[in-house]
Formats: C-alpha cells, structure tokens, sequence
C-alpha cells in the first residue's frame, strides 16, 4: 500500500536530527522559523494552471529536502513519522 | 437518491479508525492537524477555469483518500457519517 | 412578481425539516456546519468571466440542493422564507 | 445636476417600507442579513475588464432591485435617501 | 510647480460644505460613510494592465466628483486641503 | 558603491521638511496620513508582468516624488537618511 | 554538499555587521525596519509563471544584496548563519 499525494503535493519521511546535524547543515536552536530535513517519499504530478495543463514538479523521489518546520500535515506510515506537504512549502533540495 | 456534488466538490465516506489503523497507516494521536481516512462516493464533474472549461477531477468515485480532519461539511446519509469536501482538502489517493 | 438573481446568484426556497430527514439524509444534530435541504426557485444567468462571458449554472430551476446553513441572505416572500446566495454555496444537488 | 456613477456603481433609491411590505415580499425581522428594496435611478458603465474593455451591466436605470442592508454609501438628494453601490452587491431584480 | 498623480490615481481639490449642501445633495449627518464632494485638480494616466498596457482614466481635470471620506491621503497646497486618491475611491461623477 | 533596487523598487533620498514646506506645499500636521518629498536616487528595471516581460517605470532618476509616511524601508547612505520602496507607494511627482 | 533553492528563493550568507557599516551604508539604530547585507549563495531558477514557463531570476550567485530584517528562514551551515528567502524580499543589490 502507497500514497499517491494529489496535485503539488509531497509525501516527506522527516529524517532524523542525527541525521540532520550530519554533514555540516546545523538547525538553530533559537531560529524563529526552524528549517528541518527529510526525504521525498512520493510525488504528486503538479498542479494544474489555470487553463487546467499541469505544471511539472521540481522535486522528485528520492530527493532530499529542507522545510519549515510547520509546513504540512503529520501522518504515521508503519509507525515512520511522514508529511503530506505542497512543493511550495519546500525551501531547497540538499544535494550530496 | 443520491447527492451529485457540485464543481470540483466531492461527497467522501468516512472510514471507521479500525479500517484506518489497519494497513500500515496510523494517525498520530498528538498531531496537530490529523488527516482522516475515506472513501470517495460522488465526484462532481470539475471546477471551471477563467473561461468557463471545466477542469476535470483527480479523484473518482471508489478512491480511497486522506484528506484533512476539519475539511469540508458533515453530513449523515442512512446514519452513515459522509462529508462533502473540495477536492483540493484531499491530500492524498491511497493506493492498494 | 418574481425575483430574477442577479449573476451567479439563486434563490432557494428552504425545504422544511420533516421533508429533509425524509429519504434517507439526516442532517446530524451536533454537526459544526450543518448543511441544509432546499428548492432552487429561480437562478441568476450565471458570472462573467475575465473577458465579460458568462459562464452557464450548473443548477436550474426546479432542483433539490444541499447548501451550508449560514449561506446566504435570508427573504420572507409571501410568508415563506426563502434564501439568495451565490451558486457555489450549493454543496450537491439532490437526485430523486 | 445628475449623478453618474464610477465603473460598476449604480445610484440606488431606497425604496419605503409600506413599498417593500406591498407585493408580498416581507422582509423578516430577524434575519441576519436583511435585504431592501430601492431602485436603479442611474447605472455606470461597468467594469473594466483586465485588458481594459468594458463589461456591460446587468441592472438599468428604473429597476427596481433587493440589495444587502450593508451595501454602498449613503447620500441624501433633495431630502431622499439614496445608496451608491456597486452591482455586485444587487441581489436579484424584481421584476413585475 | 505642480502635482502630477502616478498611474490610476488623482488629485482632489476637497470642496467647502457650503457647495456641497448647494444644489440638492445633503450629505447626511449621520450616515456610516459619508461621501464628500471634490474637484479633480490632476488625474495620472490610469493604470497599467497584466501585460502593461495603460487602460484610461474615466475622470479628468475639472470634474465635480462624489469621495468616501476616508479614502486618500491628505495634502494642503498653497494652504489648500487637497487629496491624492486612487480613481476606484471615486463614487460618481456630478454632472450639472 | 551604489545600490541598484530590485524589480519596481526605487531608491529615495528623503527631502528635509524646510525643502519641503518651499514651493507651497505643506503637509499638514493632524493629516491622518502625511505625505513626504523625496528625490528618486535610482530606479530598478520595473516588474515582470505574469509572462516574466519587465512593465517600464513611470518615474526615474531625479524626479521630485511625493510618498506617504509609512512606506518603504530606511537605510542611510553615508549618513544621509534613503528610504527603498514601491513605485506603487508613490502618490506623485512633483514637476516644477 | 550543497543547498539547491527552490523556485525563485535564494541562499543568503549574512554579512557581519563590521562589514555592513563598512562602505558608507549604515543601518540606522532606531530605523522600524532594518535592512541587512548579504551574499547570494545559491539562487533558484525563478518562479513559474500562470503557464508553468520559469521567469528567471535577476539576482545571481556571488551578488551583493540589501534584504529586509525579518526576511526569509535561518539555516546554519558549518556554523556560519545563512537565510533562504525569496527574491521578493531582497530590496536592491549593493554594486561595487
């Protein structure tokens, strides 16, 4: 069983802060707007314009990626913290 | 009888929380905004664009879907618990 | 003398509770919004678009719908209470 | 000296209750949101569309409308009550 | 020296209550939104569209106008109250 | 070193009050919303229409601008008090 | 590894204050909304317009920026402070 997020939507697996204090990117304890790292789990196909053609997605699976940390809404997936979030809410890909 | 949602709206069963803790997928308890489980039993046809052409819809009737717990209207058909929603409420088709 | 709605507005005579909980939609008592039953008595030609055409209602005369309770502005015509609002206020029509 | 209204305003004389009581609308006491009866006594040209090109009205001068006891701006001419509203905030026209 | 307005807005020369309660229109002492009556002293090109095109102002120099009062911003030129206001502010026209 | 605005940004050297009670034009002390003179410094490119084309600036480098109170955002440039705003936020210009 | 902005967002490194005053721009104090320097890091490749078309940035990686005080969302990366914000919320670009 999957999830198939609809339009500009991401399914995101939050990585752990272990994870995430690895390789250099440190999320400030005081920051007013935390950042946090997770993976692409699943991709929707993009929004529709407004002439109804779709728009492709800049992010795919497998990319990971930095959010706000209040961004989307919070589901388990066999007990894995996950997000359903829109493209927009994502603020850079983290490549390595 | 049956309901024929309007424009890009659809008419969605609630699933019991037994059928929605079965199969992998568990709504956390402290989540600030849960997503709900359900089962899609009327699409309408479609919002239209800026020049009157109707988008067609996503989701279809029979797709399973996690949608948010505060969207849409409640309303109980045969003292079953249905909601009329959006289909941008929709976060994600469950795929089996 | 008749009320012709203006745009994309219809006025809807509300149907009464015994009528609604007939046929097998009950409108649930502790519902945060509870949608209500009526009969579209008159429809608008429908809004313009961008460009000044007007894009045709989805409802006509005649039909049964669903709308949100607080929908709406509320008229007494010949002591029967009646309701202009905005097509997209209409949740679904009603099949028979 | 005549009032020509801007863009999509219309000149709206409102319209006495004994008037508004008379053909059997009655407006009820307690609505939330009464609407009143006026007449059109001068129309704008419409809108601008988004390129310019103007969007012809719906209502005329000599019809007589329900409007939202909210709507427009109040202005007496030679001792009578007058609104100056836009068209979007007519309701329906009556028509007789 | 003088004003010349940007894109869709104007210049108003406010006018004493004296002209404004002569010649028919009374301004009611107690209406929510009292218009006022003006003369456009300068009026800017209009404003541009989507793709930048200039769609025209309706009022000009010299036009007797009706104003919410609240809209604009208040200028005094050689002692003279004035108001720079975005041409939508603009009720109606008085043609005498 | 010079600053080169963004989009339809201007740069705005702020006029002292003696330069701006010269000329007739005073801004009133109890004005709910005092406009101010400045000199435009620089003057970005303009905005991109919803296609990505750059809509031209009305004003340019040089001209005499009125702006109201609250707009922009301060900088000094070797002590000398700028403001970086809106072209929007310009009522005027000022031509002598 | 590197951070890829999204859409029109940029990867800003905050310049130190020593720096910032160095040059002859100086923040003032008591200023209700302060500008900060930076340097571009990383830019996006710009937003999509209404037809999914990518309007391209008009800052660029090594640019020298102004940006708003409260712009955008604080990373660390290696211990230095940095900011993903949106192109929209830089203000000019510092030319040397």
């Amino acid at each position: 069983m999957k999830l198939k997020p609809l339009n500009d939507r991401v399914l995101v697996k939050r990585l752990e802060s272990e994870e995430v204090s690895a390789g250099g990117i440190i999320i400030p304890d005081t920051a007013k707007e935390k950042p946090m790292k997770g993976k692409i789990v699943a991709a929707g196909p993009g929004k529709a314009d407004d002439s109804g053609k779709i728009i492709p997605m800049t992010v795919k699976e497998g990319d990971a990626v930095l959010f706000n940390k209040y961004a989307g809404t919070e589901i388990k997936i066999d007990g894995v913290e996950h997000l359903v979030m829109r493209e927009d809410d994502i603020l850079a890909i983290i490549e390595m």
